[in-house]
């Protein structure tokens, strides 16, 4: 199979010297990544940065993007010449649109003004005690995939922090039927320490535990064999 | 001597899973913390964690921070019992106060109600079109040095983008004084690339150039020795 997965965490200029970033290592990507490729198939690896990348392998390709938007640019034509991806890279759901000191919004009389605006400066002053940062909505990057090609399989995650299993099967639930997943990994950020790591598939009929980023991969792959049809 | 180096960039928090980090390698620190060992002088390292770190050697000492609350701690018994720091550390001058949607914003009539809040939620909710992040000036380190230790000489760094030499020296020697360092690097991001690494050793009495790393290293390390007394 000719595998993609996404990794790491994207990161968005607040300006030249200061980002928003998720927090993500790559680790779980990392882990995957040399799995998939020990049991034959083929992987692209889409990763931000400061990802943690697979070691170098003849059927291993790397792409290294920055924000929301260079991933959309990066995936779009992979995703159609991929049999499946795994989209486990932490994407930022906000972009930062226009930054500026507190007092120049209080005396603002409509606050949309600010919504039209982009910093013209390349490093924001820093002089005001209190500043206002206006972010905007990033596109719903798993959303695309489908439309993009319609046959590939789909494995989503969902990382939510401190909520219940009924919680959290039901968000990867609802993204698993928006999304036109395959599967959705749901897991909470508070049951993660380095190599432990509860994740569960989520399907549309039950749901499968993995304790390590290990038995997640292998949990993900023999997923993704059963559903190849070649 | 026993010389105190702070490297890589601040990453404070807006959620448990979203940063505002400082762009910055630690590459210089690095640069720099091994060049002062093979000079045979004791090091302290302070940064990030994904800052890099020089190679393991019996006189280095490393110290993982991540927001400016945790360098502040951790700098304060450091700089007591230092004979000199370089401060290369790029540190966020705000911190993440209280994030909303923008409409309930917009509709408030005193928008410093916002700057009382603080975000209850593990990891802040992404329904809205536009949100709003209000934030808070942090604690200059750097002018809280000399107050921990009048005897340290501090040497501090600034980092402008696409500026003219003479606004850089300008802003380099406003902050030599008001900190009393005893030199400030000045640097312009536009100037850095990998190795190749313009810098300027601003001083009371004129500036001295570099361009490479090694030779900023080289730099600090001969003012420091020229200013140490014993």
């Amino acid at each position: 199979m000719k595998i993609l997965i996404t990794s790491g965490g994207t990161a968005e200029k607040i300006d030249q010297v200061r980002d928003i970033t998720n927090k993500a290592t790559g680790r779980l990507g990392q882990v995957m990544a040399e799995y998939f490729l020990a049991k034959g198939h083929e992987v692209s690896f889409v990763t931000s940065k400061h990802g943690l990348v697979p070691q170098a392998h003849p059927k291993l390709t790397t792409y290294p993007i920055t924000n929301v938007q260079d991933l959309l640019d990066t995936l779009e034509p992979l995703v159609k010449n991929h049999d499946a991806i795994v989209h486990a890279m932490a994407v930022s759901d906000y972009t930062p649109l226009y930054m500026t000191d507190f007092e120049t919004v209080a005396k603002s009389s409509d606050l949309t003004e600010f919504l039209q605006k982009s910093n013209l400066e390349t490093k924001i002053s820093s002089h005001s005690d209190y500043q206002v940062l206006f972010l905007k909505k990033t596109p719903k990057v798993i959303g695309l995939i489908k439309t993009w090609n319609p046959s590939i399989q789909l494995i989503g995650f969902k990382l939510l922090v401190n909520v219940t299993k009924k919680q959290l099967f039901e968000v990867a639930r609802d993204s698993l039927i928006k999304n036109q997943a395959s599967a959705i990994v749901a897991n909470d950020l508070l049951e993660i320490s380095g190599d432990q790591h509860l994740a569960y598939m989520v399907l549309s009929d039950g749901e499968k535990m993995a304790s390590t980023k290990q038995e997640i991969a292998q949990l993900i792959l023999e997923h993704l064999e059963r559903g190849h049809n070649d």
